[in-house]
């Protein structure tokens, strides 16, 4: 079986490029449930590309902070009762109130019991799931193949967004792939994860899962491509790219836009 | 009623001029109960401002560290029962010891259980309330006008100061205005939690509570407006402006502030 | 009683040249427990090195991560009762695989309990300790001479690295010391807890934990001299000394290196 993506791929351009000045304009809130680690550059990431991030893990106040959001991230970068407890509850309220929401199953290639609490995530409806190949091997249970992501984004009804140099992105019938990006994403700590909170971003005001994945890793890929031109190592790096990401605009998306 | 601070805010720079070089003399050592989010921004402030911070949360020993330092931070970015713990001890312990101690209500307007925290730490003194406008408006339940700002002043004892364009700040009887900022510091992730830590060093070494406040706001903005001369975007911009503060003196100062 | 490095100090530089290639070619995973201020900088630091970082305090998982890392670093840097229980886990898988760890006891000189929990973990057998001459006279009760460092280094069976504006190392038989580094080091936060990780990374690839200690320091030092050229203050700063980590290789080690 041959999955194509050749009609969406030529679209997604130009959807994606369609899709900057919304964003900007109606700065959606984003309610972020990520790892102290990338919480900073997170934040720094949802506000360049003109959104409103939240952060709170209180089980007090996040189910009222996801009510008056409009989309969600569920990163698992640290795995502790209380942040537990915290994701049920915002995930609870998400559904309440019809708001998507992004997996990002970090390191469960690495801990066994993140990867049990990934995989019950992942049967509550997320409407996308943004991995690397080694966690998309641990989620899976099988190679990172096209046919493999194909059959997740089946079963799961998620789309299945799989980072590395070119991105594979398949809603379990189009299946595109995106080849923007710069060596020195992989060198800057929270880069996944400030890439999984765009996705949240673009879903907020784009009901095409598949298509607001895609406008978000172009975002965020030719933003890399463009700051790593000036710049001398990945330290310098991780600031010009939110320059770049608060920068681009329809134009240069489409400029530089790979997908196929 | 008017209230006129015109004497005052001619005042101002002169006197904020005048406590930079003792605030990086006497260093002082500023405790800053703060957001997992904002916590090494803060820190990075206020070394560059020429002060010592500390962070810790653990009620076992915040409040040590608090009775060996100048001036505290209690800010809300963060809600959960441990940290409310720490702030209870924190305070208790700077009451004590006679620290100033500045309250930063983030977010108080997405968070109910959040703005009835922060009315209980209103109550406990604090020598500044510094927030912006959606904030006033949350806690003290009126739109944020100079004379609501005056009237909360008054009915708390504390310094107001609420953020934005325009900064207005006022004691109950004296009333000032601060325009220095750049459009890129609302860009950047606890840019006003790393101002209100700034505002807890002057506190720690100007007893004019009011005085300390403009400073800390003055040096800020200030050093926003030299930082946004030669950045691309917010990325660059909120690592010039810690720059900025470091080299920031009494000449430049007076050369840019902008109270009335 | 006279302790010299003489002949050791002559090697360091060409030994540290000599580790620099392995480091980047074998990418050793370095678990940190380090507080919530240092975390995105140290891992950005590890990243530039060439590991891969890891950070989770969760009990349920952090004894796998270390399990299959190369190196640990305990890190003080925040103390409550989870992190406390997640470092004797972590200890423990450390010990099971003998994997070296590196004990960074942050702020000891401001909070007894603290102290005595240090205290605790230097009895568990840390390869290094790395601390600032206040940690230090905290720790062994005793100013920060190069005989109490031998001492403690005797007493403990631990590398002891008194950090400053001159690094002091010693293993209680051969002692040097490192001259490399820049003043706004001590401008940024988290620049110490980074050190400290890359001397567990540098753990990971070299027996001798002297040499490997000695390595860290310099490549740190070195990069913060080289950053220090193009920079207007510590901001930018931070974001250059990465750059130089990642970019410094055998030549402009053995070219800066200054140990004796």
């Amino acid at each position: 079986m041959r999955h194509s993506g050749e009609g969406e791929a030529h679209r997604l351009p130009q959807a994606a490029a369609g899709l900057i000045a919304p964003l900007r304009a109606r700065r959606p809130r984003v309610h972020c449930i990520t790892n102290t680690v990338a919480q900073a550059y997170t934040a720094n990431m949802l506000l360049a590309a003109g959104c409103v991030p939240s952060m709170t893990l209180s089980v007090e106040e996040i189910g009222g902070f996801v009510a008056s959001a409009q989309a969600l991230l569920a990163n698992l970068g640290t795995f502790d009762a209380e942040r537990r407890e915290a994701t049920a509850i915002a995930i609870g309220a998400a559904e309440r109130h019809k708001l998507p929401w992004v997996l990002d199953p970090v390191f469960v290639d690495r801990s066994a019991p993140r990867l049990a609490f990934a995989r019950e995530l992942v049967a509550k409806g997320p409407r996308v799931v943004r991995l690397n190949q080694a966690e998309f091997e641990a989620l899976a249970g099988a190679s990172a193949r096209q046919e493999n992501a194909v059959a997740l984004a089946r079963d799961t009804g998620a789309i299945i967004a799989i980072s590395g140099p070119t991105d594979l992105v398949t809603d379990g019938t189009r299946v595109v792939t995106i080849a923007n990006g710069h060596s020195f994403m992989a060198k800057v700590t929270a880069m996944g994860c400030a890439g999984s909170a765009l996705v949240a971003a673009f879903l907020a005001i784009e009901p095409d899962a598949l298509r607001a994945t895609a406008a978000a890793l172009m975002m965020l890929g030719i933003a890399g491509e463009l700051a790593a031109r000036d710049v001398k190592g990945p330290g310098t790096f991780a600031t010009a790219i939110i320059d770049e990401v608060h920068a681009l605009d329809a134009a240069a998306l489409l400029a530089h836009a790979k997908a196929s």
